[in-house]
């Protein structure tokens, strides 16, 4: 931490007040680094300040829809503006100053990385703007283990549909990873991840993504401290987690709570695809 | 999009002008959700709109390893504050105006899940705030293929450590994926994943994070629309994606660009652990 160093060099003056110091001269000798701002960490409205407004579900699904198509930037900025973006057209600052497109990063599970659905992310980062980590991880839960359980898509947007038009495929995905997600419903409907359908299927699901988190979002605002999550914890990582993540087990070694059997269960996707693979 | 139903509701007055028409009486009918708001994914500073500012990647290395301990709130939130916070902290607004502890939602791969590791996220949600999707996707395949194949950590905090002093076992995680990249350090170390050294491991590598984003982030500035990635895509990534990847393939089925190899090469750990597992 340097505390006492920094305090030591408190004591030199005002040295650090109001900014960062990155270099001292102390007696001819160049100190680079050697003071922490008295402000580090401190933040605008406070940490987890926001204050949460109950909000419609349908009316952010269709935000959120919006959202997805708007300029491509997708499923993490469609569910972020759903919540925040809609909070910021009813209620002005602080919602409304949010430099939103940073969610754009989430596309395609971060820049295209496949990991996390982005949709998701939008949702948990948005939670986090008003609850700290012990009140926020059962929403999280809730919306991750539905979205691992729900046959989805469920949204139509009817003749506002922005890709393809009418009825599309819906699978469940089994995983809150991008990539298991679209990729097991492309395999399972036969069609191509680049298809107009699959950015459809991504839109869609972004709101629905959005209508669930906006459930949970007004269920905690009404339950405060007593919201808990519907769903158990996943059979394999109860299973799993017995030595895995037990602490004193000499294998506990696991961290992560998403389901286990997508990886984990010898499919023929997780066999060797480097050899004699079709 | 419903652009046309909103120009028709703009022409019946200033209905939607600053602010949202959530219901409207419109000759006895109520119509809900009935229209768009005017300003909908408007931005503060414009999209992608912040001025980046050169970096001293030892310098946020520093916050980064302060901030991944700063209240527990860990990987992500280190991460973002040693770029977002270290700028707010030299330059002011807007970079310290951000809401900070909402990246506190990435520990453990996102509320504990384990997906993507949550200092690679904190990387790229603020590279977003400078750099739409073409000029940040290359900053962000350069840091994750860093990641995927470097010995980390490689931070020593010295006597400032707050977890654990001295030397710790280093790995390469072959994964960005929290879960994977977290597992395999603990499996191959045999340190219990509760283990202080594992957040001591975390903690240092938020630190190694921060310091080679924040030399992507310079390089990006010196460099502009010239900035390439110095990595070759995977050649998991390459093989496997000239079927799965490639349009017109019947099987172009696959999301992602992490490397394939972790979960398709029929490794003992993603054989069936539910059936005969020691």
């Amino acid at each position: 931490m340097g505390i006492s160093r920094r305090d030591c060099l408190l004591g030199f003056g005002a040295l650090v007040a109001g900014g960062a110091v990155t270099s001292i001269v102390d007696g001819g000798t160049k100190l680079v680094h050697a003071a922490t701002p008295a402000t580090r960490f401190q933040q605008v409205n406070g940490e987890f300040g926001w204050t949460p407004h109950k909000l419609d579900p349908a009316e952010c699904a269709e935000a959120a829809y919006q959202g997805y198509w708007y300029k491509g930037y997708a499923c993490g900025y469609g569910v972020f503006y759903g919540i925040i973006g809609v909070l910021g057209e009813k209620f002005g600052a602080p919602y409304n100053q949010f430099p939103f497109a940073m969610l754009e990063a989430n596309k395609g599970g971060i820049s295209d990385w496949g990991t996390i659905c982005g949709a998701l992310y939008g949702a948990a980062a948005a939670y986090a703007l008003f609850w700290g980590r012990d009140e926020r991880t059962p929403m999280v839960n809730e919306l991750y283990r539905w979205y691992e359980t729900t046959n989805l898509p469920i949204y139509d947007p009817k003749d506002n549909a922005q890709g393809v038009k009418g009825a599309i495929p819906a699978n469940i995905s089994g995983s809150v990873l991008c990539h298991i997600s679209v990729s097991k419903w492309c395999y399972e409907n036969k069609i191509e991840a680049t298809d107009k359908k699959r950015n459809e299927r991504c839109g869609r699901l972004t709101a629905d993504v959005v209508y669930k988190a906006v459930e949970i979002f007004n269920k905690k605002i009404e339950l405060g401290k007593d919201f808990k999550t519907t769903f158990a914890v996943q059979d394999s990582v109860e299973y799993c987690g017995s030595c895995h993540q037990t602490k004193g087990q000499e294998t506990n070694w696991a961290k992560g709570v998403m389901d286990c059997a997508p990886c984990h269960s010898g499919t023929e996707a997780t066999g060797n695809m480097f050899k004699d693979h079709p």
